[in-house]
């Protein structure tokens, strides 16, 4: 089956926002075994919009529609499509009911536009919108199904998941099943080399490689008739994989994130934290609190920028930042012992490091990073070179931190912890 | 004149990346007065590329292809461009000549493959990559012109600035000038009908709103013969919206960001500045330091997540925790005292609040935020009742504690430093 995406609306076209849409649907529907060929952007503009849904009629099995639902004139999407489609547009009751309680709930009066919102083509599929006020819908037709979506992300994404999977899942004879394998630690071209056969030999489950900030992920992906049929094939080579990727692998819980990982690992060892920060000035305890339930292991976190704060407030020596640099695997160790030492956490992480633009020298290039984690006294640092603009390498250099500290846990508590049960 | 988006690559099909691309040509092609009615993403295949090139020929003036122009047999776009405008491609001999360049300097021998990027479509106009191996081309033919950048940001950006631009400029009779005036500290909807009457009678130069991230930016755009007129078309229009929006506008500048803005204003009144922050968890440091130049000005930050952290770090006294709570006026207001005395800066802003999920009350709900700003012990703070979720609620809070940091400083240099002048 064959799919294809139009987002419609001005402020794409203009560059006012992002396709993120798109991206999504696209993954998704990849996902789902769907092949994508081509998408498309319009205005809200019914000549256009008209001969965008007439062209990809002639090309594609399933066209996914976004935005252009909403309550002003200008949203025309659900007339040019129920009028392309031959549909004429009749009065949906639940659908007028759900806009009373909606309104009602926020104890303001719907105006006549938002009725518009209740008018649905003829027999079409009316998908419930939970977070908004326009509801998706689903027209089949002549062996086509076109399916219109709300366009903000807040509101389309939940309403595919919920919705929009089921229902294309059902199209074909049985399910569609994925896992999501997160590896970190691992550079994205040995990962792949380490999956080669299995992704050359895979017809069910297929295994589909992707690498994001520095990490690997690998969606494992059954087709079966139905979950339990699923998960039964995809056992197998979860287990393969993780006989490959051993304690490399973070998860394979698709919302859970490399931050979540390691803070759910303070959480289960019972071990605290604080962060010193001087390149990435703040990034990387900004990352790890962005974590709920953080605040039961976050002790502090302290930025020390300049070498006048890293002496003053962690503690670092002045002959050390004189004789070996404040980007120095000296300082870094210096900054995790002092970190440690204030807050009294069980784990203590430093970045120091060259951003950029300017700073670099020959003997320490912009992208020199060094990064040390103290695990209970126990540290470990380690030196990085990094590339891209300033921006790039604090990114890249909190994602680095985040992978040590998984690392330096874990090996403590193999070798320390493990060893004393 | 019309212009048309076509994004060529399979990796976007599949949703691995998300466009910018045609986000940021779409933006810079409406800068340019350019019209754009439609956008296309299709992947790296001959018959299909094809198509999506001939209607987009039958429909637009101008096509902007992006992508597909590596050394691989994947990418097609040049060769597939060139079949379809009827040119042969012929070797180019100065882009030969930088390949064998870009190679040696790298210290290693370009393959067959590579050279495959020296051939040209006849006629063509070719276009300098100065980040990359793939130039750009342009094709003109029959009234149309079918413009190929290179796919990664990085090529396609400067190559557009640089060149295309101009190129574009110079199609029409005369030049397209913008600035765009940045305004914090007034909601979205306040400006625009601040400037209402403005943008209902405009005609030459447009002003064009566009609301993010707590700031509006009001981009004003003339069309004159060259850039001197274009600049006096400019000026009364940037002296109106000074006047209605005075010092709430922070820049003019295209590069400026808010941060930078503060970081500047910092550097020009000779301030140092110090962060404390509970919630934001070290994004206000970190966005302040992403700005280079930085380390002339910034003191040190504390993240004070706990109540332990305040009470040890920044001497919040354990009373007043107690009784008014973390987040409250007094604690934000402890907060940045605490962070003045230790750092001895002479901006120490605080930020305290309730990002959720968990965690909030009725009488204190998720999104109840204070922050402070101490400007040598002359302390503001603002309550804030922010709404989205936690990633969105901490980002907000953000921005506004640099717009109250800005609103502060320029108030204390107006009252204090101003006054001794």
């Amino acid at each position: 089956m064959v799919v294809e995406l139009i987002s419609v609306g001005t402020e794409l076209l203009l560059g006012n926002i992002v396709n993120t849409n798109a991206a999504y649907l696209s993954e998704r529907c990849a996902d789902l075994g769907l092949s994508c060929f081509y998408q498309s952007v319009v205005g809200d503009n019914e000549e256009r919009l008209t001969d965008v849904i007439k062209t990809a009629l002639k090309r594609s099995d399933i066209l996914i529609l976004s935005g252009g639902l909403g309550p002003t004139a200008d949203d025309l999407t659900k007339e040019v499509a129920a009028k392309v489609m031959g549909r004429e547009l009749i009065m949906h009751e639940p659908s007028r009911k759900l806009i009373e309680e909606f309104f009602n709930k926020k104890g303001s009066k719907p105006t006549e536009n938002n009725w518009k919102q209740a008018m649905m083509p003829k027999d079409a599929i009316v998908v419930d919108n939970e977070n908004g006020t326009a509801p998706g819908v689903i027209i089949e037709a002549e062996g086509k199904k076109v399916i219109l979506l709300p366009g903000p992300p807040n509101e389309l994404i939940p309403m595919f998941e919920k919705n929009i999977v089921p229902y294309l899942s059902g199209e074909k004879s049985g399910i569609i099943y994925s896992r999501t394998v997160k590896i970190c630690g691992v550079g994205e071209s040995k990962a792949e080399t380490m999956v080669k056969d299995l992704i050359d030999g895979q017809t069910n489950p297929t295994i589909a490689p992707y690498a994001k900030n520095c990490e690997v992920h690998l969606r494992v992906t059954a087709k079966a008739a139905d979950e339990k049929e699923a998960k039964a094939l995809l056992t197998p080579v979860l287990r393969e994989l993780t006989n490959r990727f051993g304690a490399n692998i973070y998860s394979m819980d698709k919302d859970t994130t490399l931050e979540k990982a390691v803070v759910d690992l303070l959480l289960d060892k019972n071990l605290t934290v604080s962060t010193a920060e001087s390149c990435t000035g703040g990034m990387l305890a900004a990352r790890l609190i962005n974590v709920p339930g953080i605040s039961n292991v976050y002790k502090s976190g302290y930025i020390t920028y300049s070498n006048k704060a890293k002496r003053k407030i962690l503690g670092v020596k002045q002959p050390l930042l004189e004789n070996k640099g404040a980007v120095s695997k000296e300082t870094a160790e210096a900054m995790a012992k002092g970190a440690a030492a204030i807050s009294k956490s069980d784990v203590a992480v430093a970045v120091t490091g060259i951003a950029g633009p300017d700073g670099g020298t020959d003997e320490k290039p912009v992208g020199l990073v060094y990064i040390a984690c103290n695990v209970r006294g126990k540290i470990t640092v380690k030196k990085y070179n990094l590339s891209g603009n300033r921006a790039k390498i604090r990114e890249t250099t909190v994602s680095c931190a985040l992978i040590l500290m998984r690392q330096c846990i874990l090996k403590y508590d193999e070798e320390v912890a493990g060893g004393k049960r």
